[in-house]
């Protein structure tokens, strides 16, 4: 008999965004693994700290580098793809001894998180369940206390990694929008709101339902430094009706 | 003093996907506000009802109507508006009476809920609290067990509601889709999808999470006829790195 893998979603910051299945399944499992920086503690374990035992083994998968732009012949494809290929063998070392694994992933686990490399390796051999999660964007709506999208408008979803053309082209397309991915690209995707003419509608989230969020008007936000976990919300047109 | 608003995202049927703080302040509401259907219990009332005591009041906000295709001279946009208001006027009248007023919301309250309505018109007077919640976006990714969107891909959350133009261009333009409100826009939104040359990569999630939910590729559903609460999915291309 194998053991199980769950990918747990455990939301975007605030512990208390947990749900009542992810912390089940949490309590279920005898291994904990999550996505950790070198030489940080991992988002998402320090969401669930306060529900783990000392039983339970702790498995940090510690990403191997943290931009995608690397000096050749270095390419961050390969290196991700081996790293992936890496986590899943020790998981499925877990697996094969009969041992539950549970992923952590920050907001959803399958909405642009890490886990999905792994599902993508592991969930064809081994009994998977993946529990649903809170993902940022929404929570930045709550957070920031504005409706996201109205009706029958579309909600577009965006990278601000693209390159400056294809965001622009994404961005003016759109009804109401998340611009995720900030960090260095923040100066780009400003511009490019400003161009369009979309900076009186856009907001601002950096850590959104953590004890230290920022949330203002993009207007508001000085210089062109920002962390990676940040977003620009441009909600959709109020509905009034008649 | 006022009693305070809390817009809490119950998650999209599976009473377990509740997070730990909407069921905290649900707990903690001496009013528990709700949309239902004519004669119908509610859904987002169903989700929570185990955890309601008795000494708290339940308020049913009934929708006037289910289609926006109304008989002259009645108009959907008229008749919303008014309803919101009205239902708004009911909650004020509990907020006013220092009473805490919970309004469940399936999903996340500020993706496409119906909280939307009432926020627009009470946020500003009374204190309110926004509690976001799993939507049903990622839950049918979780349920499908499908990685929805990698890395730089775009997300488009779709309207089925759209004309067939709308639509098709939303849908074309999209690396990952979902299309919400099928209901009777199913045979147009399949259509659609199908001209595009999509339909092998659709995915179809009905009352996902909950224990009547079905899960099938977009091919396999029978017949033109599907609930309002399904959707369908266009995963992103798996990321396979080299
Ligand atoms: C790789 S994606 C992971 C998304 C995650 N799986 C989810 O469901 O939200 C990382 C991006 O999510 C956004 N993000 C995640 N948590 C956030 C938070 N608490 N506040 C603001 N943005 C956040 C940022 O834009 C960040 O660059
Ligand atoms: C008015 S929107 C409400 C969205 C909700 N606030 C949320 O966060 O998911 C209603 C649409 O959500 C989708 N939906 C909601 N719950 C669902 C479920 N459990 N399974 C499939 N689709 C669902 C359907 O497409 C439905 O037409």
């Amino acid at each position: 008999m194998t053991g199980r893998l769950f990918g747990l979603g455990v939301g975007p910051g605030d512990p208390e965004l947990l749900t009542l299945k992810a912390l089940r399944l949490l309590r279920e499992a005898a291994v904990v693994a999550y996505p950790a920086a070198r030489g940080r503690k991992g988002r998402a374990l320090t969401i669930v700290e306060e529900h783990l035992r000392a039983d339970q083994e702790r498995v940090p998968m510690v990403y191997p580098v943290t931009t995608e732009a690397l000096p050749a012949p270095l390419d961050y494809e390969t290196v991700m793809s081996a790293f992936y290929d890496e986590s899943a063998a020790v998981l499925a070392h877990h697996l094969d001894a009969g041992r539950d694994v549970a992923v952590l992933c920050e907001g959803d686990p399958l909405f642009y998180g890490s886990f999905m490399y792994l599902h993508d390796r592991l969930a064809e051999r081994y009994p998977t369940t993946v529990v649903p999660g809170v993902c940022s964007v929404v929570a930045c709506a709550s957070a920031l206390a504005v409706p996201l999208v109205y009706r029958n408008q579309t909600l577009s979803v965006i990278s601000g990694v693209l390159p400056e053309d294809a965001l622009r082209a994404r961005l003016a397309a759109a009804d109401a929008a998340a611009v995720m991915k900030l960090g260095t690209q923040f100066p780009k995707v400003r511009r490019v709101i400003e161009d369009l003419g979309l900076t009186d509608r856009a907001l601002y989230a950096e850590r959104a339902t953590m004890a230290d969020q920022r949330l203002m008007p993009l207007r508001a936000v000085e210089g062109d430094s920002v962390p990676y976990f940040a977003m620009i919300l441009i909600p959709g047109d109020r509905w009034t009706g008649v």
